[in-house]
């Protein structure tokens, strides 16, 4: 049997690439003939690069730029074979990152002087990974550091924080404009929420990232009345687009630029050549840390099912935990939906173990398949 | 497809008829064509009659006779319609009643009595369930209840309490020759130990009855001593055979009484005409509340397992607890061993949510084996 491999990361746990190895051991250990094509996947946020790297190979690129504190610090992007240059903003600016900056203080400016970096140096096709962001400043950091002016009341320079975004008086979008106009720039998400409002970044992502349920009123506002002079200035309305929300307004920021917005996980499974493996494939197995119904909204293993029903192969999920919908459309998008759990454990033996259980799992599915598919009485 | 649901129960949480209902449910709700032959199994042990009774009906018997501690209760056997009268230990000398008695009170009694009320009854195909016993007795209360005498030094009658075993000077057992000579007596147990010594009744399964660990080595001693006697006034060595130490030493009684030691879950698959629904099978699905290597020992699923295998029709295992060992044999006697646990969860959770989770987990095995089954190049 042939199979494709094609996970996403298990956060916290094993990267893409572990987990469609530790897929693979267990697949062999019950058929020593199977023939496993290892596609680890990602949706766009962060292992990204490390899926894309595994699946095509390509060169590493390295940049000085501001973490999301404002900290210089060497940042990899990956240059494809075919000449796109994938930046990952988790790299970048990512939440493990921030330490103890305040969000207020935290910008998304790295993410724009690695733009530039790229820009001066040739490169014209260039994608932005965009999930696992620290930051919630609109992309003023990151517009900033590609040329947008913004001044207090005292005339003096701002960075491009949120608290820049809620302080500024005056902002001067000249120096932006055609930036990026020679540039294919595409935006990779799996976020359709508006820049502001109460499915906009602040309301919704801000939380997670230290805003406090008390302030976001005002972020809101602050962020809305940024986007508007801006929009106004530059005779758009991108902070009107789905996806401007994502990376805390990065979206916006980055199809101000002319970026277009595409799902991550589709991104890099044109990227990897994912749909030609499948469709050569008796069997897909792709999986991730957690499965809900929020699974079926853009995330890798969607993606993946997606391919593969539409080349008429099989697909199975394994992940960490299944959260089944009360609807079933977890289970009808799927073959059969398996957690690696094999007994009652807490979250940290699951993680922990995570890489022997999933072996284990994938073993018992082949066993399962064998010997459904010796049936003599197959259709 | 037409499957076999042949679960054991799920102790503390589901019977077997609850969990091979549940699991038609979540065939059902992948396949709606498919054809479900619900076949609880048990084997030997508690739920034995119940598994019985489920597959092929029969009629309760009830007699007055003692529970471990003494006290008179009504317990129901089982007259199968092949007429066989069916004992189930666990209910009359069960351990979750045997409540404060200390080991050393508690005594078999009420098994003889029941035995002995079914001779009286004119019943003469019986079979006793071992399994789940609370009593340590070397099964002199049942055989004092069938006649056997035994007395302290100053000529008094014992009951045949574990203590009565320590402490009796004389024997006399020629009222229980030939009780049962008209009797076809089975005794049905999963468990091969001796009646004494390291691998006996009371250093293996005294402790969760409630002896010391200090205690272990006078009580086997004294219970080596009563056998040696009573072995000589029979003219026997049944304390020498495999199964003399199940049930506390029950598995001795019951054998010097001409009973024939048969696997519990054999005598339940055959009672049940199990071999025969198997073999008419597409599939089948067996279960318990925890499998692990002790599985392959006789349990209700190697039992089911090794049917379908001769009849070349796949099995799965679908557990509580799939504890999987280092040599791979639970693995390798089954296409599929899973576990209901579809997430990081707690025992509790798990054994509160099993039916739902069963359902769910069978669900997903079906759309696999679905799936497998409509290969195009299916061999």
């Amino acid at each position: 049997m042939r199979w494709v491999l094609a996970p996403d990361s298990f956060k916290g746990s094993l990267d893409a690439a572990d987990v469609a190895s530790a897929m693979r051991q267990g697949i062999e250990r019950a058929d020593p003939r199977a023939e496993c094509v290892l596609r680890p996947m990602a949706d766009g946020g962060e292992g990204t690069l490390d899926a894309l790297h595994a699946a095509v190979g390509g060169q590493w690129l390295d940049y000085s730029v501001c973490n999301a504190s404002g900290v210089e610090q060497s940042v990899s992007c990956l240059l494809l074979p075919d000449g796109t240059v994938v930046l990952e903003v988790a790299r970048i600016i990512g939440l493990p990152d921030a330490g103890d900056t305040p969000v207020t203080q935290r910008s998304s400016r790295g993410v724009g002087q690695l733009l530039l970096a790229l820009l001066a140096d040739g490169y014209r096709e260039i994608a932005v990974a965009l999930g696992g962001s620290s930051t919630n400043d609109g992309g003023a950091g990151c517009l900033v550091a590609l040329g947008l002016q913004l001044c207090n009341a005292q005339g003096e320079s701002l960075q491009g924080s949120l608290q820049d975004v809620l302080d500024f008086q005056t902002l001067a979008c000249e120096p932006l404009r055609g930036k990026t106009a020679q540039v294919k720039l595409e935006v990779w998400s799996d976020v359709e929420n508006p820049l502001t409002g109460e499915q906009g970044a602040t309301a919704v992502f801000g939380p997670q990232k230290g805003v406090a349920m008390a302030d976001i009123t005002r972020f809101d506002a602050g962020i809305a009345h940024f986007a508007r002079q801006l929009d106004t200035g530059m005779g758009q309305s991108a902070s009107h687009l789905p996806g401007s929300g994502a990376a805390g307004g990065l979206g916006y920021a980055l199809q101000l630029l002319g970026g277009r917005m595409v799902s991550g996980a589709q991104a890099v499974a044109s990227h990897i050549g994912l749909a030609q493996a499948v469709a050569e494939a008796d069997w897909v197995l792709t999986g991730e840390g957690r499965s809900d119904s929020q699974t079926l909204s853009g995330k890798a293993p969607a993606c993946v099912a997606a391919l593969a029903r539409s080349s008429g192969v099989p697909v199975s999920l394994l992940s960490g935990a299944i959260i089944a919908d009360d609807a079933g459309r977890l289970a009808a998008a799927f073959d059969g939906c398996y957690s690696l759990c094999n007994r009652p454990m807490v979250l940290d033996v699951a993680m922990q173990e995570a890489a022997h259980l999933l072996a284990q799992q994938a073993e018992q599915l082949t066993r399962t398949i064998l010997a459904a598919r010796s049936l003599p009485n197959a259709r």
